[in-house]
């Protein structure tokens, strides 16, 4: 007979929210992570379109991938098994679910749970790992960090904000120099819309695309900052009359002294609907109007957080460190909790993993710091720049095959189910 | 007493229209292969802005730039001169702005003109070298095609082309995979909005992102097929509700069956202005009103010519190639011809260098052909990716630092001037 071991359980992990072009960066330092400790965890079932998977008992079973294939996601944007936009209702308004999760995680053997998320996923990870032991199914949850809204309290970054950033500081230089050329006898604006509808983080990487030996004239427009339009155009025009051109990179969550976004300035169409914003056509009119400049303007959306081909490798591997190191605490004994990362040096840039407890990360949003925005509330401050420089710092390319990235899908094969249906509400 | 040697001379190079990822790749060659050649071109002198360079005698001394330098506009986007939006009137109706330009070539002792851009620049180009002999001071006038729209007759395709059909066809795999990640509970629908007002060619790029090994349901709006929103809701309703999500790649040239682009159906802003389209928003809104799905939508605009960081490698290589096809062709002595890609084979793909004549490139426009758009007039058939498909391969990363890539920046130092003012009409 065998000697007597802790009984193995298996894991489970989903992604939630908007994706990344590095959230299966991290599923990949999970998976690989708990196969090179068998002893311990047997197989990671995955969400089938995140926390959903798990309330409908739709799970994917990642033992079923090939080491390639699940190396491949370092590489692939997106959610490999799904993710979802579903918050999870408080304990008090829908009990029922949270123990219909208990209740699958324990028909399956489940005692890990690992949620790719950010903000709300923590919160939700951290009433599982409450209520589970309050059920007598003890679960170590563990929240793996994401978001490319940058805005998750105690680790450093989110992985995600470091790719987001680099594709806006390089889309913004390669724009802002195809301007330039053409400044003399035609467009003299450049207005890109960049994701971030609270926070100012994507916004000020577009000032990254300005270095000390390639300047650009740009204006940030924050969510942080009132619009105000006298000034806005003040500024533009002082550029443009010095540099001939300039470049806008403006949030999509800037808001007019009416506190409503200036993108939902109530537009409407030939028919009378109303049309769906897009901030920077709003903003082009403005300065058309204001200065008769003539303009482009281009919207980034999903380009951005989908953009692998150009991901911040320092943002790769602090992806997949994040998905390591949840699997290590796991196994350390550790829940409730959520791997940081911890920066410990500016110069050189240097970081470790750290750990946060959950209790002190669920509900808490990070915003920009006043003092990364400069005075006149269009530009970042050295500071800023020196927080964000590192995080775009280094390539991590794709495969390529006939000039294409070569980006996995998954087979996500589905695990038997062994309950009831449930219905989501 | 030295051997008597035929005169050298001087060349003059400028950038015309919307630059490009590659332009500068051929302003690379052009004047590399010049500098090899000092035996028989003297300086290069590059059109500031243009042809308005030239116009105003602003032209710019290009032996005053470092090798390094010059080798760096091989990866660097952008027109590094300048380019302009000026086209020359007739001979009748401005003989004054091209006996100007003869008199700056003669005063600055300028025997070559290469001349870099589209349709418009190849005619210009063509006029020169007609009325240069009529004038009694020959030039040799060598066009070097450019466009992202891949418009121009004869040459196999235009330099420019590759890299953002590249773009576009990253950019939609990459966006298609977010929507896929998200389609459970959020967004069905991506809307990505690409240039190309007269023809469909950069659009169809699109379809590239769906391949063989990863397929991806996409649907094409070409401005060759009149937008039917019956068709268009129906196929995107059944994309859907088979694969849970579409993505659509629509030019910014679609017109309706009014024969007006769809993007100018007369948008107004609260007070009254009109707003500034956008094809993009507008099929978000068909899409809404028509079938109520969750839609996304980005507009690439200047992004996509700009993207070096992305470039095709094929592209890069082309564009190299028919700069330094224009010089050696001057220096056989031809003059009011065009070097062009020769495809020789498709499997594999092999090109060469050709040769056409300025007469025939002058003022014809190379449209799709009808049979690389799917009979549903939704996609491209097998033919059309056998034609593009070799354009978008191989990468070509640029240098970085510090996490952004190194584009340069010339000195740009301008010729001493002896001629008088000249004023733009």
């Amino acid at each position: 007979m065998a000697t007597k071991k802790a009984p193995k359980k298996n894991a489970f992990y989903a992604q939630s929210g908007g994706v990344t072009a590095v959230i299966n960066a991290s599923a990949c330092g999970v998976i690989e992570t708990a196969r090179k400790h068998k002893d311990k965890i047997g197989k990671v079932y995955a969400g089938r379109n995140g926390i959903i998977g798990a309330l409908t008992e739709d799970l994917i079973d990642t033992s079923k991938e090939s080491a390639g294939s699940i190396a491949g996601l370092r590489h692939t944007p997106s959610g490999a098994f799904g993710s979802c936009r579903f918050k999870l209702k408080s304990l008090e308004q829908n009990l029922a679910e949270y123990e219909r999760l208990i209740e699958v995680f324990k028909a399956h053997n489940i005692g890990y749970f690992f949620y790719n998320g950010g903000g709300d996923s923590a919160d939700t990870c951290y009433k599982i790992s409450q209520l589970s032991e309050k059920m007598g199914y003890p679960v170590q949850a563990i929240h793996v960090p994401k978001t490319v809204d940058n805005d998750l309290p105690i680790t450093d970054n989110c992985p995600g904000f470091g790719s987001v950033a680099k594709y806006i500081a390089i889309s913004t230089r390669e724009a802002s120099f195809d301007v330039a050329s053409m400044c003399k006898t035609s467009t003299k604006v450049f207005i890109l819309e960049v994701m971030g509808r609270h926070a100012g983080w994507i916004a000020a990487a577009g000032a990254l695309a300005s270095t000390e030996d390639t300047e650009i004239p740009i204006v940030v427009l924050f969510p942080e900052i009132t619009f105000n339009k006298e000034k806005f155009l003040a500024k533009v025009d002082g550029l443009v009359k010095k540099h001939g051109y300039c470049t806008v990179v403006v949030s999509e969550g800037v808001k007019g002294d009416d506190g409503k976004f200036l993108a939902d300035q109530g537009l409407k169409d030939a028919f009378g609907h109303a049309q769906l914003g897009g901030v920077a056509p709003v903003v082009a009119s403005i300065i058309k109007q204001g200065l008769g400049l003539k303009y482009h303007w281009g919207v980034a959306d999903y380009l951005q957080r989908a953009a692998r081909h150009i991901a911040s490798k320092t943002d790769v591997e602090m992806a997949y460190a994040m998905g390591k190191a949840a699997v290590e605490f796991a196994l350390k004994g550790h829940n409730s909790v959520m791997p940081t990362v911890e920066r410990t040096s500016n110069k050189p840039f240097k970081w470790k993993v750290g750990m946060a407890p959950l209790s002190k990360v669920a509900n808490v949003e990070k915003m920009m710091p006043a003092n990364f925005i400069t005075k006149d509330g269009f530009g970042i401050t050295a500071k800023c720049r020196e927080y964000m420089e590192p995080l775009i710092k280094g390539e991590d390319y794709p495969p390529y095959k006939n000039g294409m990235p070569q980006y996995v899908r998954l087979k996500n094969i589905g695990v038997p189910k062994k309950l009831g249906k449930f219905d989501l509400k």
